[in-house]
This record gives C-alpha cells, structure tokens and sequence, in this order.
C-alpha cells in the first residue's frame, strides 16, 4: 500500500477518508502491508479524531470483507441474534436462547472466547460435560432448523480483521471509541447472518461502558450500521453497576441459568431476559407485537416452559443432559469459604468489577487467548443490592481450586460489598 | 513496563505525563519493552494533544540518555557546531566549518547519514576520493585541536533512541510535530557535546518547514532545550523556496563549496554562509562581538582565505587534496544534458521541491539507511530566481548515470522552472 502514510496523515488532521481507502486499510492489515505501527497510529488518530458515520460503516464493511460470511436465507426463518456488550454474571444468552426457542423463533448465536473477566457463553456452555461449541456450518442451520436455538463458538472465520484490530486496540490504549467499538461488534454480528439483533448493553462499573451518553452513542451507532446491512437492530440498556444474578462463574453460572430456566431464577436477571425476549420476539417472523411478545415470554420463563428446550438444545451440541436434569451434579471447585456479614444492614452496593476480578482471579476467565478457563470456581452472591441482611449470616460464597485462592478471593469479595444500615431499594435493572 | 496502556491512555486524554514516565517509555522502548505499536500510538497522541515543554524536555533527555555521550570539555576549547534542519542544494557547513576554523574558532560536528532528497553533509565530503568520515572519538578531538574542524559520520552511538523514533515518526505521519521535532535535533546535538550551535532554519517549499510560524516555534522550542542543558542555541531562518547555490548533488556541491571558499561562489550561499558564520563567532570563545564576527567572515571568504584551511582539514581525514586544488577532476556522471529556455525571460521560481526530487531519482539521495549514494550525479542550476535568459540559452544542467535517467531528469527540472517575462527581484535568503 504505497499511501499508508498519506491515508494515516489526512484522519490525524481531521480529514474524512473514502471508503476505498479505509477497505485498502484493512486490507493491507490483514496481509500485512500495513504495519501494526501504522495501524495504531491510525486507531490513534481515529480515536482521537473521530470516524464519521460513512467511514464507521466503511470500517464494518471492511471488517466484513476480511474474513467468511454466513448466509442463512436458506433456512427460510428469521434468525434472530443477541450481543451482550458484556458484564459479571451475565448468563442471559443460555437462558433467552431456548425461551426464544420455545415461542417457535429461531435463536442462531456465534459467540467468541472471551477475554474477560469471567468465561464467555461458549466456556459457560463448555461446563455441561460432552457440550460442543466447535460445529460446521451444516451443523449449526441444521440445529437452528430442529432444535430453534444453537450458539456455536467461530469455527467460521468471521470478521478476522476485527479481531487482529481489537487485539492490538486493547494494548494501545484505543479500545474506548465509540465509532471503533460499533464497527467492531457489529461487524461479527453481520458476518454471523443473523437477520436481526438486540443488543443488550450493560453500563456500570462492571461493564464496558460506565456512562449512559456513551453506551446510547455507541448503540445509535451500532442501529445505523445494521440499518446499511438489512438488519433489524434494538437496543437495550440494563444495569451492570452489581453482578447480574447470584452466580459468577462458568459451572455456577449454568447452574443458575437451569434455576432460571425452571422459573425459579434471580428477579434482575428474569428482568432482563424477559426484556430482551421482548424484543427478540418482536422482531423474529413470529407476527407478534411487543406487547404479546413480553406476555408469552414471562409465562413461559416463569413457567418452567423453557427448560426443556434447554435439555434438547444440550443434547443436540453433544452435551449431557443428565447435567440438566440435576445441575447440582455440574462438578464445583472443592474449597469453598463462606463470606459473611460484618453487621446486621442491608446491601448497598456490590461492586461488578471487583467480583468480576475476583473470579478472574480464581480462573473463571482467560488473560490471552488460548488459555484454558477452570469451569468449576466463582463466586456466589446470596445477598444482592436492597437485601436485608443480619451480622453473621453469609452473604456470597467462593468455590476455589485451593485453599490460598479461597481466601483471597473471600477477601475480595468481602470488600466488593458495602452495606448500610437503613433501607436501600432494589436498584432498577433495565434502565433504556 | 507495567502501565505502558495506561500511559498512552493519559497523553491520549491530553494529560502531561511526569518525567520519569517519559524516561520509562523511552528505555522500554530501547529494551523491547515497548512494542513498535505502542510507541507509534503514543507518537500520534503526543502529535495530536501536543507535549509540554517539561515533556520536551524529559522526551530529549531520554533520547540523550539511550546512547553515548561526547564530552568535548577536556579540549580546553569552546566548540561551536551548526545544524541545518535541510534543505536542497545545502552545502553550508562545507564552506562555513573551514571558514570559522580558519577566524581561530573550533567547529566541530557529528552528522548522520541523511535520508533526504541529496545526499548528507557527510555523503557529500565522501564525493572527495580518501575522504573517511567514520572517525574515532580520539581522532575526532585531536582534529579540532589541530585544524579547529571536523566533521564525523556517528561513529559513536549519540541518541540512538532518536534515530528509532524518527524512522517510526516516519512511516506513520507523525513527523510534522514540533515537539517531537526539536526534541530529536536538539537530543543529537547535546549528545554531540558541542557547547554551542546554531540552527539553521531553512523555509520554504523545498525545506523541512514550509511556513515561518511552525519554523518560529520549533525555534524557539529548540532554544528553551539548549538552555536547560547549558548549551547556547541561535537559530537563523533561511530561504529554501529554489534551492541553494547552483549545485545539487554531492561532487557537484563540493566544487561550488570548493568555488565558494576561493571567494567566487554564489551569493546565496555566500550570504547564508556569513550570517551563519557571524552568529557562530560570536557564540565562541574569540570574544569577537557580532560585527566583528561578521566583518572577519565576509573578508575572509570573499578573500578566498578559508580554502588552506579546507585544504587542511580535507587531508586530516585522509582525503586527496589534490582535488581541492583541482576540483574539476572529481568525478562526475557522464551522461550529460542541458536545459534551455524556451523563451526570452525572468526565472520567477526554482520548485526546490522538484529539484530535490529529480536529483533523489538520480541517485543522489539514498531511500533507506544502508543505500549507497551516486556522488556524481545532480544538477546544475545555472540561471536562479531574478536572473534574465535567453530564449535557447541553457538555464541548467543534469549529471546522470545513464541516458534515459538524464532525460527524465531534463524534463523534471524544466518543470521546475517557472519564467515570467517581466523583472524579477532576486529573492532574500535571510529571512528571520
């Protein structure tokens, strides 16, 4: 690419770039004419001076481009699709996925490993012994057709660029711009074939983004990208201020999503998983409204009606659904300690971030990738944010893989919470 | 290094960084610590959220700190040295070293390969057959206390973290910052151990600068550097918008050096020559006040004064002086072409720019660190701005390898030269 310095020069002074350029940026990225040096000189001068909308969507087409696409016309359905901008204790997908399923939508999900905190909805998945997240193609329209919900790990090679970009933003201190961030998400999101999506941004000091302005600039963002594309994109704002539910943790994290799935699950996550079935439901080729959407979904989820899609869903990526049926048999860390309250009061805040480390810490999550995730520690928090709780009485519990790690991260966990001695409410969970 | 990320991040938000952390990315950067990418990503946050001057000052002390330093003090001497920020056809310190020397003052000078449109100063002394540039420290010194001058490839390792930036600044637009630029003279310069320089600020189209503002500021940034390391900084603005004198090329501009220093070289460069030449005086140890300076350099090179000394100085580091004495037998590129011009006028404008360029595709300049550089071939340019021409009589001529490159070039510096049929003043050269 002979104009590289030209092209990183006219965005470092403010200029708008044609499409062109940008697709032969990305181009000479993936086949290596362009440096990692000049390409994050150029992230930094996006970052700092911004990408307009025609040069974001240019920066998605091109991410598109750089690797396979999937189409799923062929299955004749709707495939509906769910992106979770990530947060502590965020099993929303394993619970909405077969809730979709059973109202008759077609949930089709191609999920990445994750790097964060905890494990991504593939490790969670990967906990259910015999579970499968490496399947063809043929596998996964196949799934989609029979069982209505599959999540795949990217056997296909979606929107490589993306991930060589997001690498290399991480460790040059240009992950938080919002034009970058909504190329690069929706980018797989597009690559996946999905025909719609509702994105379920989480703002809080467990999540990406710790503003409101932020997350809805980006989710605006992120709806006119899908608009260019033929996709029906929503966006939800829940809260990730506290950990989603009570478990935090691969294994644990299935376990309560079984909860869930059995209708006896947390009220925050009910909460957003209703929501967001809503929505997904809306826009599925199902016919129905919002309103009906909501109602059939809540029935459903409290019902217990979801959960043998759940067990089919399981069984059909190879999983043993013997581990469904009784989900305490899903194999746990063997050191467990029990965190208890200093004070009679009530939970005031339970700081996501630093559960999130916490179970980062114990090995719930992976630093690079590649590295396996240890699917039986984690956190449990029996006492949330507006709780009661009395001097002595366990508030969370830490399941480790020895000793030294239990009360490390008991200790961490201990400090995560603070409590008050009036009342606090419940804070809302579903906040735009 | 720990923090790298997070100390992109506080330039990218436009904080200032504290000196240590300055240090500390230099020296992981110099140890590999500090990735390419990373480096470059800071480079465009400092481009563009600019640096302060106690970053300035900590960034060129870092650069100062990752390589040698020459400490010149044992000479009992003050040595003066001048550093041209570059332009086409410069061939000043050629005649200004000889010619400071031969007034009784020590000007001594490390200069690197340049890998502008001509070859550097150094290149152009090797046009002289024996020539050695790559000196030791012990040779360098003993030079200056014998012939008062010197000039020496980096033999020894001044600023090497310089050097890095620089060619990363290079290839990822991030060059055209003051900051960054006086940073990078100024750390070569200190290394260099010189007690006092002047700066030789060339403007104009064919010049590093291209407006007065930006020239100013890097100025007096460079001055504020000098300052705080105890070194007394004088910078001269002069003139690149034709280039400089009539010769481009190396052993094209040392027989115009060689003609200026018998007092019958043009009188550009006679100008920029002694104002440089009458600063310089005045900042060594003669104790000569500036009109005295001015008066003893013009005398002498119109005088042809300084020539022994050159002749001297050339022999000192091994050169045949014998082409000094004779510098038509310097060897010169056989393929020759004259351009005329194609209509009775005025030369308006020389493009110093296009000039450049030509005598780079001659093979007068090298690409990369490690090319070798043609030492005879270049141009002549015999009518410059404000001169009158004849329709057909030549206005200049090109030296080149070969026959096809000699056309090519013809055609290059016609189109360099613009004629008005009007008077033309002949333009200052000294401007600030």
């Amino acid at each position: 690419m002979e104009n590289i310095v030209e092209l990183i020069q006219h965005k470092r002074d403010g200029g708008e770039l044609p499409a062109g350029d940008i697709e032969a940026l990305i181009a000479g990225y993936m086949s290596g004419e362009v440096a990692d040096y000049q390409m994050s000189a150029w992230l930094m001068a996006a970052f700092l001076r911004g990408l307009t909308l025609a040069e974001t969507l240019a920066l998605t087409g091109a991410m598109i481009a750089s690797g396979d696409t999937l189409d799923l016309s062929g299955l004749g359905r709707r495939v509906v699709d769910k992106h979770s901008t990530g947060g502590v204790g965020d099993k929303v997908s394993l619970v909405l996925g077969p809730l979709v399923a059973s109202c008759g939508a077609v949930f089709g999900k191609m999920s990445g490993r994750s790097l964060g905190h905890t494990g991504g909805t593939v490790d969670k998945l990967e906990s259910i012994p015999g579970f499968r997240t490496g399947l063809e193609v043929d596998h996964f329209v196949a799934q989609l057709r029979e069982v209505g919900v599959c999540i795949a790990g990217q056997t296909v090679n979606l929107a490589p660029a993306d991930g060589r970009l997001y690498a290399l933003r991480d460790v040059t201190a240009t992950i938080d711009s919002n034009p970058l961030t909504a190329a690069s998400i929706m980018s797989k999101k597009i690559a996946g074939g999905a025909q719609a999506v509702v994105l379920d941004i989480k703002v809080g000091r467990g999540a990406f983004f710790t503003n409101m302005g932020q997350a809805r600039g980006v989710a605006h963002l992120m709806e006119e990208i899908g608009r260019a594309h033929g996709m029906e994109v929503v966006s939800v704002m829940t809260a990730m201020e506290q950990p989603l539910g009570h478990a935090v943790g691969n294994s644990l994290e299935v376990l309560e999503a079984v909860e869930a799935l059995a209708g006896r699950g947390p009220a925050d996550l009910a909460a957003v998983v209703v929501e967001l079935a809503a929505n997904l439901l809306a826009l599925s080729d199902l016919g129905w409204d919002r309103e009906r959407s909501r109602e059939e979904a809540g029935r459903r989820l409290s019902g217990g009606e979801a959960l043998p899609r759940f067990r089919r869903w399981v069984e059909a990526q190879g999983g043993d659904a013997s581990f469904i049926d009784d989900p305490g048999r899903l194999p746990l860390a063997p050191h467990r300690l029990k965190i208890t309250a200093p004070a009679d009061g009530y939970v005031s805040a339970i700081d996501a971030l630093a559960a999130g480390k916490a179970a980062f810490r114990l090995g719930a999550g992976r630093r690079r990738k590649g590295d396996a995730v240890n699917h039986g520690v984690g956190l449990v928090l029996h006492a949330k944010v507006g709780d009661r709780v009395g001097k002595g009485e366990a508030i969370a519990s830490v399941y480790a893989g020895n000793t030294e790690a239990a009360g490390r991260a008991a200790g961490e966990v201990a400090a995560a919470y603070e409590l008050a001695p009036e009342p606090v409410p419940a804070p809302p969970v579903i906040i735009g």
